[in-house]
C-alpha cells in the first residue's frame, strides 16, 4: 500500500502509539491492548484498530498486541527503525535547548548540523557541534544528507531560512516561529507554537 | 452560544487565524479576506467562513474583513484580551527557553511563577522571577490566581508534576514532557513533543 492510500490523520496519531508502547515497554509490560493504550492516549480502541489494519495486522483478537513486535514495525513504518540527521538553524535559547535535548536520539533523530546568523555564535561549538553561518546551508546540508530540519529563529527570519532549506534539499521543516510558512508541495511542514496550544485552551477554562 | 456548542477543531483553528491576522497586521494590512487566510494557512476560505460564523458575522461578502476587528474579535472568543498567568514547572534547559521567551507577552501569558525539584535551582531566579520548590505548588498556585501551566520536567515526573498542578486548582496544562498524562475530565491538556511531529515527517520523507 502506497503512502498516499493512507489518511495523513491516520499517520498523525502512529507516533503516539509508538510513544505509549515505548511507556508501556519501559514499565516492563510485554502485552497491550487497544483498550488500553486508548485508555492511555484518550482514543477510542475502535480507532487504534481500524489506524493499525491500514498497515497490517498486528495482534490476534484476545490476545492484543506483543509490545517489542509492534513496536518495531511503527518503527519501520515510520521510517524511524534508522537515525535521522537533522538540521537545527538558530542557535538561541530554544535552539539550545533543542541541541541539549536526550529525546531525540533513542526515537529516531540526531541533530548533526546548526547553523546561526550571528557571528557572534558561528564557530562556537553547541553540544559538541560547531554553528555554522547561514550562508552554508547551501553547502553544507547535501553534503551531510539532511533532509529534515527545525527552525528555531525568529518569526521574521523564519521564512528566509525555510526557502534556504528548501533550496538546500530539505523536505521535512519542523517550524517553531509563531507563522505559517510557504514551502512547495513536496515539502511537509509541521507547527510547534506554545501559544497555539495555550489559546486553545483559554476558550474553555475559567479565568 | 455556550462553549459546548461548538466542535473543539474549530476552536483549534482560532489562534491559527489569530496569529495570521497579526502577521498581516505586522505588514501593514488592515483589510484582509478568507481567501488570503486560507492560502497563508493552508485552509480553504469555506472552512474559513464557516468556522467564524460560528461565532457571528466578522465581514460583508466582497468587502473582506477589517483585520483590527476580527483581531479583537478572536482575542475576546479565546480570552486573551486579557493577560494570563502561568505556571511553569521545570527550570532545565527547555524551561529557561521557555521562561525567556518573549512571544508570550503580546498574545495574552505571562510566565509568572516558576518551579523545579533541584535543591540547587530553588532560590535562584530566572528570567526575574525566584524559582520555588515543586512542594510549594499548592500554596502558591491559588495564591496567584493561577489556573494554566507548561510542564517541562523529564518524563519520569511529569504524572506527579500533574497531579500536583491539577490539586492546586490548575485547569489547562502545556504539556512538554513526552508522554500522556492522566487528568480529570474538567483539566485540558495540550502536548508538545518535537519527536512526534518528526514522526509524523518522516513516513512521507524518503531519507
Amino acid at each position: 500500500m502506497s503512502s498516499d492510500d493512507i489518511p495523513d490523520i491516520v499517520v498523525s496519531r502512529l507516533p503516539l502509539y509508538l510513544r505509549a508502547l515505548s511507556r508501556l515497554a519501559l514499565e516492563g509490560a510485554k502485552i497491550t491492548s487497544s483498550h488500553e493504550l486508548g485508555k492511555r492516549l484518550g482514543i477510542s480502541s475502535a480507532q487504534i484498530r481500524k489506524d493499525l489494519s491500514h498497515f497490517g495486522e498486528f495482534g490476534k483478537q484476545g490476545t492484543g498486541y506483543q509490545i517489542g513486535y509492534l513496536t518495531d514495525q511503527l518503527r519501520r513504518i515510520l521510517k524511524v527503525e534508522r537515525e535521522w540527521k537533522v538540521a537545527l538553524v538558530g542557535a538561541g535559547d530554544l535552539g539550545r535547548a533543542l541541541a541539549h535535548y536526550n529525546g531525540f536520539r533513542d526515537r529516531g533523530f540526531r541533530i548533526s548540523l546548526i547553523f546561526d546568523s550571528d557571528p557572534a555564535k558561528v564557530g562556537t561549538i553547541l553540544n559538541g557541534f560547531q554553528i555554522y553561518d547561514d550562508a552554508q546551508m547551501g553547502a553544507l546540508i547535501p553534503q551531510h544528507g539532511i533532509s529534515l530540519a527545525m527552525i528555531a529563529v525568529p518569526a521574521e527570519a523564519a521564512q528566509k531560512v525555510a526557502d534556504a532549506l528548501v533550496a538546500a534539499g530539505v523536505r521535512g521543516l519542523l517550524n517553531y516561529a509563531p507563522l505559517n510558512l510557504a514551502v512547495p508541495e513536496d515539502v511537509r511542514v509541521q507547527y510547534i507554537d506554545p501559544v497555539v496550544h495555550l489559546q486553545r485552551m483559554t476558550y474553555y477554562v475559567e479565568p
